[in-house]
């Protein structure tokens, strides 16, 4: 942590303070009941767009936060420390908004980025399908000229926020011959008609923070049309470089809460006199851990660092994403076997965070994803 | 499996094959119901007794099935492979009735073995406490000379069974000097008067299993004596050796379902246009499932002849229960990341299992203890 | 090993103290020497053929010590434990006998295996090729009819024994459009013109087990074909069923030397007023180290049981060399590493065994191969 | 190697151009012949001279290159890659001139670091002893006054360059009663009589950069205490600090080397028509090692930029040189794995880096010594 504070700046430092106090009060202490309730995460975002997070992967003249990739990692961390489904439910909003400020119109851009920013507009991003892999020829949806506008048929699945946002950000085929080139993104406003969200999917944990799959077979106005016909996959790409380098954060934000929980816990816990923390194997246990929390965070870091720069880092967040996916179930899987029978129930939050981790090696590109791409990057050179 | 199968005798494969068509017609569908709904297992419990499974680790004279350890290994691996909550119930059970088939008087034997063999009587074992290590000499429960009886007094925790058995070994300390000479085991029957039980721990998994913390303040009868005063914590080490080859049974069980589970699932997912089993990845990842299995399943094999043989086989129960236990872990992580988004959903058993497994290297002594056990056997010699 | 013992007959526990005493004074003593001069072992085999471990993997009928496959096991187990280098220059041998007594004529047999089995007539087994990997499609050394014999031509690699041996069962294509049945085994006699080996391979270790480049081009009787023509591929599967095995047990045995020297070496060495052996982390080393000797160990077994029965174990011996290999080298780390410098000196035993032990997860099969075949066996069920 | 790059200096680029020139020319072709012949880089120190790297450590106002801490890293890395046994010499030298850097009077550094970073006066550094752990009350080298100097008397081991040496700075307790505070550095010349070294240490590897036990009985000048007594072990400490980033900077150099010479064998090497970088399982393998060692390298460079802020980075040294003590040794064994059977001949250098590295998890602190600093800076907060 310390090694990102002293890179921010003054006010990106209050920005996280502020946020730190809110998420510690107002965040952390539902998360137990949320997850219990599997209600979605709605008054914790509206929490948090007060403190400007809604928009804190935008720039100040769309009415973001205007922070820097180095303080919405460090943000994000702070929100996933206290709730992982709220920051869960917050990164895919970032994924829709992201979209549209890197391949809307400007007209897009001012019509939709400052309600999502401020007032707790929620964004949804489908790009993902029930049979498709990471190959864009096998994008089953498609979108066809119909009169002035478009008519989409096809369905999404794994969807964050998909059945409670309102707007979606929708990946389709739009001509089927011109691979990476044939994707357009649309932008599909609530309640229109021919869209179908399933009920939430029941899932092993961030069960405040709901996937759906969505059915579409609807009519949309050519304005829907994001940016242009053609550029969506390369959006998308763009969209999920940065999506990495925030499911990063959340893994981190996660990780060192075990870290911490594992720490007091072991300090407390006497054992035949000797405190669990004395133990040697206990020792060398929490020292792999914080070893590896740290590559984890080094690496995000030197993400966020060349996303900040502006020029692609599509190996960075492969490595960032997969490092620190990886690094979050190892570190809660020893702090939960640290806590003992304690950590196997929900007295202790270890137990939580371990589910919700589980889906951080999975979704925006599966651990076996991000070593095809890493590998595809190291044997191109 | 058929590693187990050819070494058993015409008899115990009837036995086992009757009880694989209840485990799956009548105990596995129920699986997904019952951690929904966290109801302890009774009858399931019920119908394993019809099977004669609430009796197999006892001889014929007792009422018990009078198989083999090698059969009853594979007896517990087919009930856990249905569903893992029954399969722990039943194991707490065998700890108890282990306990008085080990350290019990003759009438003891023939008042509770036969009703606990065949009519779903059902037993806990009550060891565990909330400040105790493995060191007998942190044992707080007391239990004194009190007229024609004992006294005893304390509380146990993380009791499979315990508020909702018909009868629970206890354990506690009747000679505080004499360490561990002085530590006896009392059988207490449900409904003793200052015996209760808290609700079920709320637990990641195991739903249908429930474990509890104890209270005791309880009157028993010099009957209430386990054998004699002295062996409680050489009747516990032995009935733990037991125990611990039956929490590998369960693990190679649970992790053989889960393997099975990711086979056909990467045989029947395909991703552009090739099957997922068709990938070199995935097949490595298949083929150091299976590996692991095995050494897991062939080191309980091996424990359990040791057991079979008759004398003390500790060093071989720490062994199989320590590695069941950490390979059925990495082969449940890996069958759901094979299963990728689907895996993290309840609309497969995976994740049910993942859950349920996560137990497995805590309870019963977890894998710190059991390191301690073997390093202890190695370097004795 | 006392696994195995219990199951060994009178006559081979014998034959098993014979040979280890045989190692202890005269094989073991000078496995330094032999490292440091990389001269190939002779005598070693000289002094093994005396205990009749020449002939340990052939039936009395043929000049064999007729012991079972488990006796061969530790037998081989106890060579390696002694001299790595003699145990791979011996079990090389074997696959070249295997090959024979799997493969060969009642006229082959009665003439080569006795002399192979007593004498000290050493054999090696020439399958890999520089181009070739696991498919006989890549086989490209060609065996062509030429008058009333064959002319051989190719070139072989890797060939244990081949320089020194004195004779050498060579694989070569003999009809290229049948593929698996056309693949065929000679028996080619030191001294053949036209056979050429190249200098001894310069070796991370094993320095006295010499490792060839073969070059072909030969003619060879009719005789010397081994069985009939087709039969080659067929009977070099049987043998690397065998040869895993094999490796199997030089690995356990090599892993159990560097067990107990880093056991000796914990509780010897002193720091800070403490043994190695008495602090946490390094027992929890040893325990993972003895824990997964045993797995391996017991996949050994299981192997060698199946081979004892008379039917193909393939996927049971790929998994032997696999786990076998893997943990050999985890313990001779992790042995190594708590010798500390002193481990990285040639003044213990430790620092050659780990240099001889890291051929084993590349040779006869690397780890990658068995992943391959075992996955294979996995799938087809 | 990119993300050191751009934080350089122009002038720094230009050093670490020339260093790699020349280490490609002059160091790296002579690299397997040093394995060979054991014999001591005395030629590419002298060479290395010439590029100003033996003062690469040290400020221009001390005859030092000047460099930042990051262009050191760099530098120590390009060295590593080139020939383990020369960074090996070289960055001992750098422990002997840091500490009279870090703890001499004016006139030491005066007198010794122009020399030592110039013109080849090559230092050593002696703490370890053959009984003592990391706690310096084991410390049993004493130094007593004598006259108007020192007597020292003791016995070191492990020392890199020790025999070979210029000067030698010696730690020795001048204060039994003081612990920490009781231990000074004395500068001892090459010559000085009573002074005696072993021969080299017979080691797996880094064969040209010879380790010795020295025996010290000698009288020393008072001007040989490196500046006051008592301070000796918070020089050391200091020194190790530095020396532990540059463990990592080695560590780092070798396994890019191993993970280059594992991409160009994959991409060459041909199986069944398929290279070996085209199967998805050896891809995998090369994303995994390419992700570790890029963590590897940005807590190297962490560690090097709270160097270059000139407070103390214990920990982050700790973690660095854990940490990539730990991925090289990985990085290099995968890369032989890949390689195959001829990853295990001297015919690719990969052999030799594989043994040139083992060493590094085990000097200048061995693993488990990190973990016991990291856990001790973790549980202090």
């Amino acid at each position: 942590m310390s090694d990102i504070w002293h890179m921010l700046s003054e006010e990106e430092r209050l920005f996280c303070d502020v946020l730190e106090r809110i998420v510690k009060e107002r965040i952390a202490p539902r998360a137990a009941e949320t997850d219990e309730s599997a209600a979605f995460v709605h008054e914790q975002l509206a929490t948090l767009a007060e403190a400007g997070m809604l928009g804190a992967n935008l720039p100040e003249e769309h009415g973001g936060s205007g922070v820097s990739a180095l303080a919405l990692l460090r943000a994000v961390e702070i929100v996933a420390g206290g709730c992982g489904s709220t920051a869960s439910a917050l990164t895919a909003h970032y994924l829709a908004t992201d979209a549209i400020l890197i391949g809307g119109t400007d007209t897009q851009k001012a019509e939709w980025l400052p309600k999502a920013a401020t007032s707790h507009m929620l964004g949804a991003f489908a790009l993902t399908e029930p049979t498709a892999g990471s190959d864009p020829a096998d994008m089953r949806t498609r979108a066809v000229r119909s009169g002035d506008g478009w008519h989409l048929k096809g369905n999404k699945c794994f969807i964050s926020n998909g059945g409670v946002a309102d707007f979606i950000v929708v990946f389709a085929v739009t001509d089927p011959d011109a691979r990476h080139r044939g994707i357009s993104a649309f932008l599909l406003p609530k309640g229109t008609p021919g869209f179908e969200a399933g009920p939430p999917e029941r899932t092993m944990g961030l069960k405040g923070g709901h996937v759906f799959s969505l059915s579409l077979d609807c009519h949309l106005p050519d304005t829907a049309l994001v940016g242009e016909a053609g550029q969506g996959f390369k959006t998308a790409m763009q969209v999920l470089d940065n999506g990495r380098v925030e499911v990063a954060a959340q893994c981190i934000g996660m990780a060192q809460a075990a870290l911490d929980a594992a720490k007091d816990y072991a300090k407390e816990r006497v054992i035949g006199g000797e405190a669990l923390s004395d133990k040697q194997g206990i020792r060398w246990m929490l020292a792999d851990m914080a070893l590896e929390l740290q590559a984890a965070r080094l690496m995000a870091l030197d993400a966020a660092r060349q996303r900040s720069l502006g020029h692609r880092f599509s190996k960075a967040a492969a490595m960032a994403k997969l490092k620190a996916s990886e690094v979050a179930d190892m570190v809660a899987d020893t702090a939960l076997q640290i806590h003992g029978g304690y950590g196997y129930t929900r007295d202790f939050p270890i137990e939580r965070i371990t589910r919700d981790l589980r889906i951080m090696r999975i979704y925006e590109g599966s651990s076996e994803i991000q070593r095809n791409i890493i590998a595809g990057h190291l044997l191109a050179h």
